[in-house]
């Protein structure tokens, strides 16, 4: 079984989601405007996997936030 | 040849070079107080290896700064 990862990834996975669910986004909206395979935006969501700083900032500029904000969410 | 990482990944690079400059860190005092390896901090700073989230927040902890900080150089 894979290590949980660590609590960074889980806070952003929580900050993503509420952020999207303030647009009012299915995660296949999200996911297309941050140019993301759906079911990765999931594991991400859920603390699953953890984004690079790149993926991190696709994100970030769907949901119309800058990346280091979103990241203050998670400290 | 690989594409060159985007933007962000050569950003963060310089910065964090910049920071640990700063300190008069060598590579490998960096990379030891992050947990890293030598060679793979080496390609973070030259923008050659793109960082996880988590990656970057080990570099930030060992510089002393927040990730939301050290983001913010990059924005």
């Amino acid at each position: 079984m894979n290590a949980a990862p660590p609590l960074l990834g889980r806070q952003f996975g929580k900050v993503v989601r509420h952020w999207r669910r303030q647009h009012r986004w299915s995660q296949e909206a999200l996911a297309e405007r941050a140019d993301l395979n759906r079911s990765y935006l999931g594991e991400i969501e859920r603390g699953d996997a953890m984004p690079s700083l790149d993926t991190a900032a696709k994100l970030a500029r769907a949901l119309g936030v800058k990346l280091s904000e979103l990241i203050t969410f998670c400290e």
